[in-house]
C-alpha cells in the first residue's frame, strides 16, 4: 500500500460509528441533556454538527454562529445554510460590539476597518512588511513571543477573536446543560495552529485524532455540501488570509510529513512520498516541538 | 514531625528562589518581555503580582483589574492599593457592558442586579432552593451537568465572567508581549475549584504546586497586607458567595485532607489529624475525580 493511501485509509464507516458512540457516551457521562456546536461555515464545524445531529437528533443540538465584521460573507452564508438544512436550532449574535468595546478595532487605521475592499490589499502589506524585519517565519514566531511590536499587534487582533467566542460557547453551553463540542482536528493540534483557548477549548474534541486530509474522506462520506469541501481552508480571523498561507504548505503535503514523523519514517521515506524538501520537514519537526506548551495546563512550577 | 507542620513544612526562602527562577526562566524561554497579572485583591493574586515584580521588576510588570457590577468594593480597592503600592502599572477595566451585551445580567432579576442590599439574601434563597430539590451537593454538581435549570442558569452566570476576563488577560498580554501569569493554587487545582479556561488559564502558573494553606504561609514571608491575607477567601462572582460556602471545609481542613491524600496516609490517619469525617474525606476523593476532566486538554477520540 502506499503511504498516501495509507494516511487516507481509515475505515470511514468504523470512524463513524466510533464518533457518534464516543458524543453519546460523552452526553451521559457529564450528564448532558444536548450538545452546541459553534458554527465558522467551515468544513470543520459543518462535519462537527452533522456528526452531533447524527449522534444525538437534531432537536437536541444547538448551532452556534458568532461572526464579526472582518468574518467573510460567505462563511457566514454557509453557515446559516448548513444549520438550516440540518434543522437545527440557531443562535446567531455578532460578536463585533464585543470587539469595539476593548477598542480591538482601534489597532489598525479606520480605513481598513471600513473599506472591505482595502482589508485584503492592507493585510498583505503589513505582513510584507513584518516578513522583511524578520528573520524567523511568522508561523513560528506567533508560536511564542516576539518583540515585533507590529506582530504582536496582529496576533492580539486576531486571537481575541476566538476567544470571545470560546467564552460565549461555554455561555450558552452551561445555560443549556449542552456538551460543548469543539473542532480542532489532528493536523492544526499537532501544529499548534488553533487559538490557545480559542477554538482550542470545548468538553470535547471529536476530530482530535483525525489529520485534515481525513476530516476531507469524512466530510464526503457525510455528504456535506461539496461547495463546504471545496472551499479553501481559512481561520477566517484576518481578511483574505488562508490557512496555507499561515502554515506554508498544502494540508496534503502537511499531513504527509506529520503521519511520517507520527510512524517513525525516515526522513528519506518522507520525502519519497510527500515531495516535502528537508526544510520543510525540518520547519515541521519545530512546530511541532515550539507548540508542545499550547497543548498542556498552564505550565507550573 | 506532626502532619499539620508537615503540610506547612516548606523552606519559604528556597521556595521562593525557586519561584523566581521558573518565571525568569519562561519569560526567557517564551521570549516575552514582560509579565501581566489579572488582580482581584485576593491573595492568591496579590502573592502571584508580589512574585513578578520580584522577578522581574516593578518596570516590566502589567496588573490588570477587571471588576464588574457583582465584585465586592473591597476587593476592587485593595487590588488598586496594592498594585500602587508595588508602584506598578495598572489597567483599570470594568467587564460589567461585555456581561450586559450577553444579556448575563438579565439571567435574574433587576432587584438583585440593581439593589446591592438584596443581593445576599436573594443569594442565599436560591441556593437554599436549588440544594433543598437535589440530593447532590452543590459543589459536586458543579462539576459536571445537571437538569436543575435553577443551577444551570447560576453557573453560567458566574463562569462567563472569569472567561471574559481571561481573554481580555490574554489580549493585554498578546499586545505587549508579555507573560501571562496566572494564579491558581494547587487545593484550586486538585478540587477542581476554578472555572475551566476562565482562572484556570495562563502561559505558567507559579502557585501551582502550593496548597491555599502554603500560599498562605508565603504571603505573610512576603509581607503581604495583613488585610489581604485576614480577608476571607472568595471567588468574587457571585455576591456573599466564599470560597468556603462552596467547598463546604475549611481550607486547612482540606489541605491536611488533599495532603494525606497525596501521601497515601490512610483514612485513619487523616481523620486522626484533620478532624475530618469519614464522609468528608469522600466526598474530597468524589470531588478529585469527577474534577479530573477540567485539568486535560479537551476530551478527544
Amino acid at each position: 500500500m502506499s503511504y498516501e493511501s495509507e494516511l487516507l485509509d481509515i475505515n470511514t464507516e468504523k470512524l463513524l460509528a466510533d464518533i457518534l458512540y464516543f458524543i453519546r457516551n460523552y452526553i451521559i457521562g457529564l450528564k448532558k441533556e444536548g450538545v452546541l456546536v459553534g458554527l465558522s461555515g467551515g468544513i470543520d464545524s459543518c462535519v462537527v454538527l452533522k456528526l452531533c445531529v447524527e449522534a444525538v437528533g437534531k432537536d437536541n443540538v444547538l448551532a452556534v454562529i458568532l461572526p464579526e465584521k472582518d468574518s467573510d460573507s460567505k462563511n457566514i452564508k454557509d453557515a446559516l445554510k448548513f444549520a438550516d438544512s440540518l434543522d437545527v436550532r440557531i443562535i446567531y449574535k455578532k460578536i463585533t460590539p464585543f470587539l469595539w468595546l476593548l477598542g480591538v478595532y482601534n489597532l489598525y487605521p479606520p480605513s481598513f476597518i471600513i473599506k472591505k475592499s482595502l482589508q485584503e490589499k492592507f493585510v498583505k502589506k503589513e505582513i510584507d512588511k513584518i516578513s522583511k524585519r524578520n528573520k524567523e517565519d511568522i508561523f513560528i514566531a506567533n508560536l511564542e513571543g516576539h518583540s515585533d511590536k507590529d506582530l504582536n499587534k496582529g496576533i492580539a487582533y486576531y486571537r481575541i477573536k476566538h476567544r470571545i467566542r470560546s467564552s460565549i460557547l461555554f455561555y450558552y453551553s452551561e445555560l443549556n446543560n449542552y456538551l460543548f463540542v469543539g473542532t480542532v482536528n489532528k493536523t492544526e493540534r499537532i501544529t499548534g495552529f488553533f487559538v490557545k483557548y480559542g477554538d482550542s477549548v470545548a468538553d470535547i474534541m471529536p476530530l482530535n485524532s483525525l489529520y485534515k486530509t481525513q476530516v476531507i474522506k469524512l466530510a464526503k462520506f457525510l455528504k456535506i455540501d461539496e461547495s463546504i469541501i471545496e472551499k479553501q481552508p481559512s481561520p477566517d480571523l484576518i481578511p483574505g488570509i488562508k490557512d496555507e498561507d499561515m502554515i506554508g504548505l498544502p494540508y496534503i503535503k502537511l499531513d504527509l510529513i506529520l503521519f511520517g514523523i507520527e510512524n517513525n519514517y525516515t526522513d528519506n521515506d518522507i520525502i519519497k512520498v510527500s515531495n516535502a524538501s528537508q526544510t520543510e520537514i525540518d520547519r515541521v519537526k519545530k512546530i511541532i516541538e515550539k507548540s508542545e506548551y499550547l497543548r498542556a495546563w498552564p505550565i507550573g512550577l
